[in-house]
């Protein structure tokens, strides 16, 4: 299955209907591929807890697209706008540690400040999470064509030999509006005729790898092999990784990075076998009201049905299976964070920049200074 | 459930019948308790193949009760003696990386050299195999009580809060006779009353954590939680980790240690975060012969089955789902190196050592001197 990637899109509003958004349903990915209506914010707001979207950016986008729903519903009661802030207060509380989602709420409900008394708000909030989606597309690619030349600087390196790229968890254009993060360099890299292949984490528990990575990037035709969570270290003592990629939900003004649960092993054993270990992300998960990534970002634990149950299919039937016997405790922690000091890199849509306060500065002066 | 741990064995003669090898399938556990006979070496062979039986001591077991088989069946032929030796052979190819496999099969050989023309091949094989698995239960006592000196420092220091192990993989009593490798030192703390808990590794593709070490230690009533191999560089992190205990395949005479895949990230996260990181080992898992673990030490590559498929109950059945979707290449490495760099220690039944040519020689000099 192969299909032009640059039609894809993660989330939308049904073409004959704008009162209704559409997303993929990304807990049924791959084994199913179904679209699914959010007709109100609490769907939206579910989606999120539930994860039938992820990803950092998505997140962001769906909260925004959520508050246009909430405009809809609201416009019909007295106060529409409180409904809309309502609806922000309960969507903020959906996931604790990305950090678009509380970007995109504030940025919506600032439109909604700045906009005069007799601004049209369902129409208002359309367009503002149309825009937030349009440049998470242009950020996106823009960090393709910033990551690509570090692809392009290995491939001439080795000759022209394929260049080997590890990358956790999906930050793939699943968990954004299109091209993803960590998957945007690799995207933009195949369009330029460089030879990539990508070593996929499967990413327990959720699965995001073998899911979702393997199954977007198959679907665009991009050199994969599936590995478990344990094997990447060994690939890397073997010489066969050129290049780690990971996304972020949330990234310190110090250059710390907060991602799925797994990735601070990566960038240790890359660190180990000096190999370079890059942070694909956009600046709005930039938290440039923190400091200290061990101390001060919140680390989600979810469900532990999502470590003892695991989906797949039996026969023609989508299946799911307890692997593990009663009688044992479990902790399911989502994310994890890998200190500045481990990762070469952090690849935005405005350039690339070490992982530390000066780094960010040089480029996102005005944020840095509103932060300091 | 639990049970008493004493009474406990992994491999034994049927009762009724000594004509037969009985062991506890352990591709079924923890959802079914099935016991498998072996009525001749080659189901023993397939047995070690397909990981009815695993970890190294129990691997060598198995060999050694397979010759054993061998020998009964061989009593019919002209030639008994070269039937147990063609055996030796096709078991030796069975699994590469653990050692003690080799070493089961080159003792049961030297016995035979060793014996006169008119010794009893089966009675001198079944004393054999049973003085190999008598040897190996109390080997796996001392690693118990010279590991269990480390946790109780720990408890000492932590004034008898609880002392938090993580351990990978199974290198439990289901990996050997009884008592286990890794958890050897955790069975006899806890007869000692020390307060010791338990982060299991879920251990992909296999699941040997969250499905025989999960099992045992709730079989024997010892505190633990089960996470996903993702999550042990977090907990350390956050120093919810006093020591981390793994079994070992095969060891090189300088200290460097193969094992289960993903070993050496949780090594690279000890280091890290100055958590003693030890090994436990039975001497018959070092491998005298070489030095170099990164580049003589065969990394075995399994079915890539074992990482699309899982296993576990669907209501009141056990079913094999499928996780990944056609169109994904797979590889499946089973173990990798650590190097003796990243471990604190080496736990063996003489007592505790540096993981370096020096250390070893101090506790196996005899060993030591016939390698150099």
């Amino acid at each position: 299955m192969t299909a032009n990637i640059q039609n894809f899109r993660t989330i939308w509003l049904k073409p004959d209907d704008p009162s209704i958004v559409q997303i993929i349903d990304q807990t049924k990915l791959p084994h199913e591929y179904v679209v699914r209506d959010l007709s109100n914010y609490r769907e939206g707001a579910q989606a999120i807890r539930e994860m039938l979207v992820r990803g950092a950016p998505l997140i962001g986008a769906t909260a925004a697209w959520s508050l246009y729903l909430a405009a809809i519903e609201g416009s019909e009661t007295e106060d529409p706008v409180s409904f809309v802030k309502q609806a922000a207060i309960e969507l903020g509380e959906t996931r604790p540690t990305a950090v678009n989602l509380r970007w995109a709420l504030d940025r919506v409900l600032g439109v909604i400040r700045q906009s005069g008394e007799n601004r049209d708000l369902v129409s208002l909030l359309r367009s503002e999470a149309q825009s937030i989606c349009d440049e998470d597309v242009e950020i996106s690619w823009n960090i393709g064509v910033h990551g690509c030349a570090l692809l392009e600087e290995i491939a001439e390196e080795k000759s022209g030999e394929v260049v080997n790229v590890l990358t956790h968890c999906n930050a793939g254009a699943l968990a954004t509006i299109n091209w993803g993060t960590a998957t945007a360099p690799i995207y933009v890299a195949r369009q330029r005729g460089i030879d990539v292949h990508v070593w996929v984490d499967e990413t327990r528990p959720r699965n995001q790898g073998s899911q979702l990575t393997c199954w977007e990037l198959a679907r665009n035709g991009v050199p994969h092999t599936l590995i478990v969570d344990n094997a990447g270290g060994h690939l890397m003592q073997r010489g066969q990784v050129d290049i780690c990629i990971t996304g972020t939900d949330r990234t310190t003004r110090t250059g710390d990075v907060a991602n799925k649960i797994g990735t601070y092993l990566k960038a240790l054993a890359a660190h180990d076998n000096a190999i370079p270990f890059y942070v694909a992300l956009p600046s709005t998960s930039i938290d440039w009201t923190i400091q200290d990534g061990m101390t001060e970002i919140p680390i989600e634990e979810r469900d532990t049905h999502e470590v003892s149950h695991v989906r797949g299919m039996h026969g023609n039937d989508v299946r799911e299976v307890k692997t593990v016997a009663d009688g044992s405790a479990i902790r399911n922690y989502a994310f994890d964070v890998t200190p500045a000091r481990l990762i070469t890199g952090l690849i935005t849509e405005c350039g690339i920049c070490e992982p530390s306060e000066e780094g960010l500065a040089r480029l996102f002066p005005d944020f840095a200074k509103r932060a300091s």
